[in-house]
């Protein structure tokens, strides 16, 4: 049974979830970028044979989970529950392919969070005994994303400085009770933040609080510090949430520059790729955490993480409305020990 | 721990959760509907004094959790996770709620099927001991749902017949470790269900069949039929999906038109207030449930019951890309024993 004191918003697992495999779907561009060689699939055609890239991004979805139950082994009747969300309205994506799966199905929407909201909600069904295996899944896809939250792509809309570029890619991850892997020790479930920034083009300065409250809270709640993990990494806060999540943990006693990085500076190389700020979207930590992160920790190389995906919960109805963005950011933590 | 067979949908608690009390706010409509006597809140502006209807409808659920947790005699800091969501683009009502209460968030999207989603995943909480209390709440409003799914009011569209009439109102339950009440006693997890209806203007027929292979696999898993319930209650099939389910139960040898009805026609009388088919949206089953069913177990005139909420899990872009309508029903078994 858990440990979770009252009150707190963090549970310590007695049977760690197993990370059992993980699969990862990306497009062109992400798979010019530096983790290009982590990938299991990278398209060459963002729409991946389907006739509206809301359909290759669910498609990619789907590919990423028959990828990850392919690596663990396992077929998908096995997994029996699938957690999973995208950005798209309605949850297109996740919808559609988990009609196309059948299983059955929680849709979530964390915005970017959602890789560690499913992931959170999955380890306590499988701690708690309810579940043997389960998948968390997620996606975004830069040209659906733009025409929902933004602009039409047709229309040739300069970009602000501090934009991010969506990642157009899904990652999906089992979970099993069973099995050889990585650990998930703790999730630490975040509030939904506001600090009154009220510019969609400058996400990462309105999610970096949230990351901030989350990572703090983690640390208050187990005793762990920085000095515990190899890795803490966030979602897509990108250059300029990244900068403002560092100082603000420095103004509250933790230095947290030795171990911190961030998706959405990992996934592009930000120099030569054009992509403003860095990446974001939901498959942004999705595809750094299940092509990158995940089999570095299988490799022994990376042994400690914790990773903080971060959503910025703002709708084009409520930015039209004058309203600011609110956050939330989900932690993770993961161990080989 | 949870009795759970691996492969089949249904969970069945050893420590049933105890839905301790609800909450209700409704529109003028339905206000004066049927059940207008057991809301908590009957506005008498659908505005609610917000700037726009989005607003309102987030202020809506705002307060359903106020209320429950009210009634519950608890405060909002006892609350340990809120499990919401509503049929807004990016959660707009839930996300800003969650924002205000600072209660450990979890975005859901389930469409018209979140009030039993999240009553799912919250027992399990509570049944696996992640917390002693937590919130499940949902919310939909004619009007935002109309310009968000269908067409601004203002344009005056004339409706199809089989279309039906978004409910305005948020409900909010709690549920609990300790305490009196009704307790949750199974859930079952619904999977995509998907029988190529194109037509957002008939949403029942499309959602029947998902409603049927819940309850279905409910009564498969459990060996429970419609005899063990008073009342078996799905979210918002209105009069044309009810027919469907009723006649397509019987075709798999179960008469459940005795103890059946639907809340999409329980929460209008639909002969005198113009309502098509009858209600829908999240608010649906939460008003109806959150309302009447849970007051009327309390006073033991209903105790046991199988609540399924139903969703439709299309959008404006899939509909627009000629794509049919993916639906879910989850069920959540509900007894005084």
């Amino acid at each position: 049974m858990a440990v979770k004191k009252n009150g707190a918003q963090t549970v310590q697992f007695d049977n760690p979830p197993i990370l059992l495999a993980s699969g990862s779907v990306v497009g062109p561009k992400e798979g010019e970028g530096p983790l290009r060689d982590y990938f299991d699939i990278v398209l060459s055609d963002d729409l991946y044979g389907e006739k509206s890239w809301e359909l290759a991004e669910s498609k990619m979805l789907r590919e990423s989970v028959k990828k990850a139950v392919e690596k663990a082994n396992l077929s998908i009747e096995n997994i029996e529950y699938m957690f999973s969300g995208d950005l798209l309205n309605q949850l297109m994506s996740a919808s559609f392919a988990a009609r196309d799966l059948a299983i059955p199905f929680f849709g979530l929407y964390g915005a970017c969070s959602t890789l560690t909201e499913s992931l959170s909600l999955g380890a306590m069904l499988i701690d708690g005994g309810y579940a043997d295996y389960i998948v968390a899944a997620t996606s975004s896809h830069f040209s659906s994303a733009e025409r929902q939250f933004r602009f039409p792509l047709e229309q040739g809309t300069q970009r602000a400085p501090t934009s991010q570029w969506t990642v157009t890619g899904a990652g999906a991850a089992i979970l099993g009770a069973y099995g050889d892997g990585p650990k998930i020790t703790h999730v630490t479930t975040g509030k939904v933040i506001d600090f009154g920034i009220k510019d969609p083009n400058n996400m990462g300065a309105a999610m970096a609080p949230a990351a901030v409250d989350t990572i703090l809270t983690h640390f208050q709640d187990t005793g762990l510090g920085p000095e515990d993990y190899d890795l803490i990494v966030t979602g897509d806060l990108a250059s300029i949430g990244k900068e403002i999540a560092e100082e603000m943990m420095l103004d509250k006693g933790y230095n947290i520059a030795k171990v911190y990085n961030d998706c959405g500076l990992m996934v592009y190389d930000t120099k030569t790729q054009n992509t403003y700020a860095g990446g974001s979207g939901c498959g942004c930590s999705a595809v750094v955490f299940c092509g990158y992160i995940h089999q570095e920790m299988i490799k022994k190389n990376l042994n400690r993480i914790l990773l903080v995906s971060t959503g910025a919960l703002m709708s084009p109805t409520s930015s039209q409305q004058g309203e600011s963005i609110p956050s939330i950011a989900h932690a993770v933590a993961i161990s080989n020990d």
